[in-house]
């Protein structure tokens, strides 16, 4: 039973039936109960085309990321305001900071607005591997509007994510720096979000792999930032590692300050790879090899599904793309 | 005779007559008419402060900007939403690319929403040197709501600009190149925006008060991207200097990277100077003396100038910052 079946017996149309569940002001009282008859009498649960989306359109999308000033999410927002501005929607941005808390009260926050779907940026939505945070209140938000997220994932009827395969592009990656011959590879992170635990996994697969004991002492977590983690390599004399894998390039250029400064060539004495491909690394000397996590394919999935959605057509909840491995010069293969 | 005069004058408060002065819907037509003929009689033109924020606000602030995936906009975003919802407003945000058609549409546009005030950040929204682009459609917009120029300058009355002193810290930085003996500075530019040519008129000030003569051949004007920065210098081996001042940190890094290509020295060979400190001038190797535009510091300016307007308190309408070189590895001073 869905919104067609249940137009037909009313006798209505499918935007009337729209219109009951978001209880338009728009719809008289008589035939707003007659729809409603309909619905009870075949338990019908308004799923997710009837709500939200395109009636009472205010024709405006809420987009929520920790930080606009990241590298990662500026280009992410930058795509997307500029295709559903191409679609004719405005943007609310909220800038929601990563702890859990200030994540509800954004989300919370953009509710209030009358938005028409809601755009999460940044993996850190997703459910933890823990389930230490609820992701109670993204799903209430579900109940409301369309939800999508970039690079995260939730199950839910009303929320449909794209990711890139994170876990395969790390294999990959840490695969082919142990196959031009490293073994002892240092694994550089600055978080413990969705994606950034596929990206450890895959480097932990891919030791497993190789029959390379996991050495927990090379599992470094830092802050994102250039010069925090190049001084907190050079605080740690005893690490003695001959590759890196970092989950973001700023952390991967941290480690080629450190290895200038400690004298290490590269990528000789240390191969370096780095996550994300944004502009520092190619700005770095030598330029750094590194995982394109491609954010704009994954701006263009949400449109694209969000507009689908719009037309009430079916969407998938989960869509992957692949990383591509960028080869520069910290790397010697 | 002001909106203070006006109120005692017609024996409302002066919310009422801001009300009047929007048409809104919650003052009688008696006392609509009552105060218009006060005004009438007083020749009296609502000014800014009866216009705009606070009365039937929206709480929700316009941010235009060309690009929000470039690192000066996007930090200047984060920084404007964050301290912007701190005091309970939302942003609307609007890319608008930098062509002159495209940032009318975007002005237009955005003016159709219900917002309070609105931001544009970057210099292409200042007037052009030549008069070349009316600057009509902001005076328009001014008349709407108060518009706040980040790094701009349009002279209005509902028109506030916050500013680095770009012509200063220019000529300072061009005249530290001097004083540590170079003479054939080459000046790289993207832009031909109001800040761009303050950077352009301190370079030539500079080298005229030094006595050097302007030589055309060494202004040099490309896309704002280090790869294409650098070819186009490899693609002139006629050009001959030793020192470059950059008017952004990616240029620069071009520069940077042609002078390790052909094997210069930098600073001893080739000097360099970018502008704006972002995150890729402390990536790159050598790392890059910059100067520091204070985008937060202009940020920061405007809240406080939006927030006292609010309140119905007297704003100036230019405010400077300095600009600060920051000495890094790229010069020898």
């Amino acid at each position: 039973m869905n919104i067609y079946d249940i137009a037909e017996l009313a006798g209505v149309s499918i935007a009337t039936v729209s219109r009951v569940v978001n209880d338009s002001p728009m719809v008289s009282e008589k035939t707003k109960a007659k729809v409603r008859k309909v619905m009870q009498e075949n338990d019908y649960t308004p799923n997710v085309f009837a709500r939200g989306l395109g009636l009472n359109s205010m024709k405006t999308i809420g987009l929520i990321c920790p930080d606009v000033s990241d590298a990662y999410m500026a280009k992410a927002v930058a795509f997307l305001e500029s295709d559903l501005r191409e679609y004719g929607y405005d943007c609310m941005l909220y800038c929601s900071g990563n702890a859990y808390e200030d994540r509800q009260i954004a989300v919370n926050t953009i509710l209030q607005k009358r938005i028409d779907a809601l755009v999460l940026i940044g993996s850190v939505y997703s459910q933890a591997d823990d389930n230490s945070e609820s992701i109670d209140y993204l799903k209430e938000a579900a109940r409301k509007v369309p939800v999508f997220l970039m690079n995260g994932y939730i199950e839910d009827e009303n929320i449909y994510c794209a990711l890139c395969n994170d876990f395969e592009a790390s294999y990959s990656a840490v695969k082919k720096l142990i196959d031009s011959g490293r073994r002892k590879i240092l694994y550089l992170s600055d978080s413990h979000s969705f994606s950034a635990n596929q990206k450890r996994m895959g480097y932990e697969k891919a030791l497993q792999d190789s029959k390379i004991e996991l050495n927990k002492e090379l599992m470094i977590f830092t802050y994102n930032k250039i010069i925090e983690t190049r001084d907190l390599l050079l605080s740690r004399p005893e690490l003695d590692f001959d590759a890196v894998f970092a989950t973001d390039d700023g952390l991967a250029i941290g480690a080629l300050k450190y290895a200038k400064i400690k004298k290490k060539r590269v990528p000789e004495d240390i191969s370096i790879i780095g996550y994300n491909n944004f502009e520092i690394s190619i700005s770095c000397e030598p330029e750094l090899s590194t995982v394109d996590s491609r954010s704009e394919r994954l701006c263009k999935i949400i449109i694209d599904s969000m507009m689908l959605l719009l037309k009430k057509k079916q969407i998938s909840h989960k869509v992957y793309v692949k990383g591509n491995l960028i080869r520069r010069s910290t790397t010697d293969f």
